[in-house]
């Protein structure tokens, strides 16, 4: 699968699993809603509470992974991309990712200091499709 | 939730997402097959290759964590136990776990050196539901 098709796979998923490394050194993961912008396979922006137990965590150690997974009658594909994860606090950024409804989550609205952005820059990644897996890197 | 209704959230999943951390002191995550043998929230068994990249991983760091997760239409829950991973290579285990048809993935049978067994040991867990998060012990 070339990294276009895997992007597009990406494109057509609506959950993200999310990975940091929590202070006692374990891996930690959730499922978050789909990314709301991204560019290509580098970067993934995603829109979160400043107060979360996951911003803690990339705030101090930013290695990431997340991971993109459908499952089909009898086969499954599973992409998942590692890179640095940030925390953008930044009011442009804020704005860019903002949509109607967010208050629900942050009653501040788009200025609220508890709503903030991760955004992910990949480096490399794994794919796992039709019982084979294959690493690619990404520039 | 109580633990034993979590337990039973586990055990109507399909899919099971296991997170390890790499020689780069990244995490990863795949999706596996849900555990083949459970015992209440402490232990969970998986079958997967000797060889696979996972089985490396956690020989070196036994850290992982496990992870369940249903999105409803509406509404989404997630599980997160965090424990250690054991990789086991001795026969009763393998044989404990060795279903029919399984040597489609090991062709040289229950004996198959590249078939081993992933058992998870859980020491705490974080469940998300209803827009709630909330950490719990497992003793």
């Amino acid at each position: 699968m070339d990294l276009q098709k895997i992007a597009w796979f990406i494109k057509r998923q609506k959950v993200a699993f999310i990975c940091s490394i929590d202070d006692g050194g374990f891996p930690n993961v959730k499922a978050m809603l789909r990314p709301r912008k991204t560019d290509g396979l580098k970067h993934f922006y995603f829109s979160t509470n400043t107060s979360s137990m996951r911003v803690g965590q990339y705030l101090k150690k930013p290695n990431a992974c997340i991971y993109f997974y459908h499952k089909g009658l009898i086969k499954y594909t599973g992409v998942m991309l590692k890179g640095k994860m940030e925390v953008l606090t930044d009011q442009n950024t804020k704005d860019m990712l903002w949509r109607k409804g967010d208050t629900v989550f942050y009653k501040g609205g788009v200025t609220d200091p508890d709503y903030c952005v991760l955004k992910f820059t990949a480096e490399n990644g794994r794919l796992y499709c039709d019982l084979k897996t294959e690493n690619f890197s990404i520039d």
